[in-house]
Formats: structure tokens, C-alpha cells, sequence
């Protein structure tokens, strides 16, 4: 095969991104310098190398050499944050994102993905292990009071959700956690006109 | 002018109609038959002596002619509904949506509008004096213990609530009234990755 | 039912609009004064008195009284046209729209429809036999020498086209006229990395 | 900077991309194994190794190592190609477009950009010498008589084709040769009910 129709090929993988603009990736390559192709081509050949899975959280971080604890990402070393509480989100961009918006200063656990509704291996697609692991470990340093599931409100959220409030239960129960999970309602823009079922109900029982 | 730019023009102020629809709209009555256009003429000529504004709660209805009360809507007339509990939206739209969608069992105020964050005349605006006459008159018979403001989640919906509520606040301390509005957090479809600021607060704020 | 949900019914059968925004007009009406409501009732009660259909194009006009022949348009009435080319469009907003950008001096023709690929009665859904008798007409004035079939690239237009086509073909050839159809290529905004197979060959062939 | 937000940053100036793409692309390759990973920087890298400019027609291809002539394309090098006829267009997406759709067989020069209206050196944005280089070259051949201007119909289009004429022209003239571009007038899916002037005017003009 063609090199420009292999490239293409890979760029066509990229979560949104089709043949026509995988190809229009492989041409504006083409124009950049040779500065500029080795500078990207050594961030993707190293990019594993230099960034690493939080052993807590399971976000991806660079490492800080200069760390005491250098298998921590930065979120998970601060130690302003309120260790009581754990936000477990489904994606790292989900983190991202609240770190940037909220004043959460919570820890966090990122699932690394959904459990589908039809999904036959959960287990699999998300790391519940770990995150009992996490738990428990907490648990013995009385460090958790609240796990927090903070999962979009689609089909895939809402299940896995509820996947991983089941799989919670024993160790909720036992120790006495509050489980919680995000507030529903109104979101910014919603309008009363369009307003689904689910979301009016949501709104009208948490009225304040 | 000409009788189809004549009618076109009528047409493009309908809400989210321009010219070119309008004018489709009039090309498309020019083909149908006159029994459809007398009846649909008739249905416009009549509308304001056929349906009634609710002496209660302000929304556009049609009078049931067997009725003790011609002037209430059936919502108002209906004894089962709780008569302690009063919704305040702004537009007819929006109570039949709540209708459609919820098992809300109290009763309504229509605002009939919103006010800008600009706007100089307010009272004009919408219906607040109507909304002080109705609540004295249900504090008069004991009937009222809350009020909850529903209005979307935009500029105007925010500006209007806020205006409503300070209008109201003399009236709600005097008589112990609760006031509320719909709960905030995440709505149906809401992602993780690209909740805004504001909606996360809620959210988290209202966690369950 | 209720009176505003028959107007609501009415406005949903008009073209592009949904129950939403046809309830949307009603509520609109309702706060309409009543002089608007009766202007457009009269515009619609009226509507089909006040315009007629042109004897010669077929097109919906407004007859001006003070006019020698008031059977025909503006158009079909006006000496300075080429009564030579006559232009076969298929609805009177593709006619409004080609006087309203070009700068055609021709006559037209409006078929009031498209023939779709599976139709089974054609005659019925065009104008079909009133354009062979205009034709017909004009010829024995010998008033004619070009018909262009003007008709949308879509598949129900090009059906269209080639169904009137055949039908004129014994006519066409019987007086020597010349039938042409609009020139297809490249138009406004066409871009070369997506253009279709048959606008390529057309923009080639026709490559000027 | 973090390896994550500098990967993102390169992303970022994809066409077409932004941060939040941007930094989704980035979580996705670190969810890939290093096979893929190794791959998809092996290509990035040798690109330009791989990939050449063709000496005749200005577009990137990979090299055939077992071709005569390395330094010519596929098209370039192919005997059953028409010499005569050489269009010219503005990107490779152009040509690998018109070599999908069309039955093209004459040869290219791809322009490798635009000229904007504003644009203050044209000459440094388009290979306007080279193609005048390749014209001449051709004459001396006696291999050429049409060159097609083929360029999209907006305005960078438009003025890099009125800017490309204007150049060509004087040898256009010594050596008689035809200029020119591509057809116009409805393309697929065009309605006749929202054409605009100028396609409107071609169509009229090109009809067949």
C-alpha cells in the first residue's frame, strides 16, 4: 500500500475522524517541515515512556522526577486535598474537565470507559478491581467518607453507574460510606418548553 | 401590494418564520380546496372569542360551556389538584409541556413573558400584579404554602426569577411562604466532558 | 377538541412544521390584537377569490381590474417578453425566484408539481396536458422556437424532465423547436475535493 | 509543558481540529499498544522520506523504486495519459478527488494553494513559475494544447483563477493554445427555488 493511504489509515481511526479528513491530516503533513514531523513523530513514539497510570487514581500524568512519589500524579500527591471524598468519573477528559470548571477538591478515580447495557465482561471494560482495591486501602487509613459517581446521564453512564454502585454495596454497607451521586435538574440553557420526563422530575424533586 | 406578498408578510411574523417560508406557506394554501381555508380562516377569526384567559391562572383555554365556573380553566377547576403548591412559568408553552411530561399535581401561573435583563418597564412585561392578587387572595383562604418559580435555565428565565422573587419577598416572609425553584444539576444527556461551570456546581452540590 | 388544538392541527399540515411550532402559532395568535387576526383571517378567507391562476403560464397571480385581459399575469400580459423561449419551471417559487435573479426576458410555464420515479398517474400530478395545448397554441401563432425544462437536480426533477421530454418529443420534432435543459457544471460554492461524479463530467464537458 | 498538552498542541493545529479533538486524539493513543504507536511515528517520520514531490505535476506520491523515471507519478509517467491536456488545480485533494469521480485522462499541475484577494506575493503561495516552467517545456514538446483551470467556485478560487490567466496569457497566445475552465451551472441537488444569480446565469447561457 501506498505510504500516504497507510498514514491515512491510522489518522482514520482517531475517535471522529473519517477517510476524507484522515487524508486532509497526511496532506498538511506533507507541507510541515522536517522540525515539525520529528518533534510529533518522537511525542507519539514516546509518548507511553513519558506519561504513566497513576497508581491511585488511574489517570494517565507525566511525571514529576523532582516527586517524592513519582508513581502519583500531582492530583493525587497534593496534600490539600480532601482525602474523605472520591469523585470516580468514566474518562480522563471527564476529569479534565471538572478540574477545570468546578472548585471540586476532592480525589478522583477514572473507570477508564463505560459498561454497556448488553456488555457480557464489565469487568473488563472498567477497572472496578482497582477501585475496590483504592477503596479498601483507604478504608484502612480511614481516609474515605463519600465516593461520588459522577457519570454522564446517556444509557452507558446511567449503566455503569449503576454496575458500580452494585458492585460498591458490601463494602458501602460495611464501612458505613456515603455513596452519592450527582444532582439532577435544570442544566444551564435547558428550557421549560423542552424539558424531558426525567428532567422535570429530577428538577421538581430537588426544588430548593 | 399584492395579495400573496400581502398574506407572505402576515406569515413571516410568525415565530422562526422568514420570507421564503412564508411564502411557501401561501403557495401551499393557494392548492388546497376551500372548505380547508374557510375553516382554517374561521378558526383565527374566532380564536379570541373562543378561548378564554384563565381568571386563575392566566393560560389561554377553551371554556367548557357545562361549567359552574366559565371563567377557570380545568386545571383551576380541578378539585383533586393540590391547591398548596402554585407553579409559576412564563408561557403557556411551558405549563403544557409540564402537563405532557410530569405528574405535577398543583396548580399554575402563567407569567405570559420574561424580563430582560434590560428591560425598562418590567410590569409591563409580564404579569406581576395579577401574581400578588392571586397569591393574597389564596393566602386569604389559608390555600397557599409554596411557590415555585420554573423558568428556563437562560439569561432571561434567570433575570425574570430573580425579578419575581424580590417582588414577592415582602409577601413570602409576611406569610411564611416557601419559595422555591426547580433543582439544578445534571439533565438528561448531560456529559461529563463538557458540563460547564455552573451546571457542575449544582450538581455537586445537590449529589444524592 | 379543543379550539387551540384544531388551529394547532391546521398549522402542523402546513409545509416544514411540526406540532410544536404549530402550537407555538396559536399562542402566537392569542396574543395578537384583534385587527391582526381579522386581516389574516380575511386574507385567507379571500385568498383564492383574490388570486387566480394565469390562463397562459399556470401561475398563481393577483388580477389587476384595470387590466385589457385579466385571465393572464403581469408576466404573460407584458409585450416586452420573448414570447420566442418559453421556460417550463415547476413551482411558482421557482419562478419567483428566477425573476428574481436572473435576468430572463422569456415566457414560462408552471407544471405545479414533480413526477416521481414510482408515480403512477403523471397526467395527474402536472400540468401536463395544459402545456401541449399552450404549446399547440403558440405555434399555430408561430410564437414559439425554444422550450427549456427547468427543473431541480434532484431525482424527482430529472424524472420530471424526462417524462415532460418524451411527451413533447412528436411535437417538438413535427415544428423543428428546440428543447434544452439548464447547463449543469460547477456552481456558486462547488468545491473541487468534493464534487460529484456527474457534476465533474458535466463541468467538464462543458468546460468553457 | 506536560508531554499531554504539548501532543495536544501539535494536534490542535490539524486542520479542522481543536483542543478538546485535540486532546482526545491524545487519550486515545495512549489507550493504544506500542505496535501502533511505533507504527504511527515510523510513518509520521519517514514521510517525507517516502513521499516526493512529482517533478512534472507538483502533487505528492510515493516513489515506485522499480520505475524508470522515480521522479515522475504514476499519472505523470503513464503512456495512456493525454498529454494534450493539462488542467490545473489548487490542492491533492483536488486531483485525487477528480481521479475518483471522473474519467479523466489528461495531465495535472497541482497549484499547492490559493491566491487570496488580499494577498500581497502570489507568487510565494502558488507554483505559478514552476507551472510556467512545465508549460514551456511541454510547447518545446509540442505536447500541449488545452490547459483547464480548475478551480473551486468561491472567492480564493475564483481570484487564483483570474490571477493564473492573467499570468498564462501571453504564452497562451504565442503558442495558440486553448485556456480553459470548468462548466458551470446546476450541480447535483441544486433547486431551482434557491439558485443564485451567477449559477442562475451560467446555466441559462450553457443550456443544451
Amino acid at each position: 500500500m501506498d505510504k500516504i493511504d497507510n498514514l491515512t489509515e491510522y489518522f482514520s481511526k482517531f475517535p471522529g475522524i473519517g477517510t476524507r479528513q484522515a487524508k486532509r491530516f497526511v496532506y498538511f503533513l506533507l507541507t510541515r517541515n522536517n522540525g515539525y514531523l520529528n518533534e510529533l513523530s518522537d511525542l507519539i513514539q514516546e509518548l507511553k515512556k513519558d506519561i504513566k497510570v497513576c497508581e491511585s487514581c488511574c489517570r494517565f500524568y507525566t511525571p514529576n522526577n523532582s516527586s517524592n512519589n513519582p508513581n502519583l500524579c500531582n492530583i493525587c500527591i497534593n496534600k490539600n486535598r480532601d482525602r474523605n471524598i472520591l469523585m470516580v468519573v468514566a474518562k480522563d477528559t471527564d476529569l479534565t474537565n471538572i478540574e477545570r470548571v468546578g472548585n471540586y477538591n476532592g480525589m478522583y478515580f477514572v473507570l477508564g470507559g463505560f459498561v454497556s447495557v448488553l456488555e457480557k465482561y464489565p469487568k473488563q471494560k472498567i477497572k472496578i478491581e482497582k477501585l475496590l482495591n483504592i477503596i479498601q486501602k483507604r478504608m484502612e487509613n480511614k481516609e474515605l467518607k463519600e465516593i461520588i459517581l459522577a457519570l454522564s446521564l446517556n444509557p452507558d453512564g446511567e449503566n455503569t453507574m449503576e454496575y458500580v454502585s452494585d458492585i460498591l454495596k458490601p463494602l458501602v454497607e460495611k464501612h458505613k460510606l456515603k455513596i452519592s451521586t450527582l444532582g439532577r435538574g435544570l442544566s444551564t440553557g435547558t428550557e421549560l418548553e423542552y424539558l424531558d420526563n426525567n428532567t422535570f422530575e429530577n428538577a421538581f424533586k430537588n426544588r430548593v
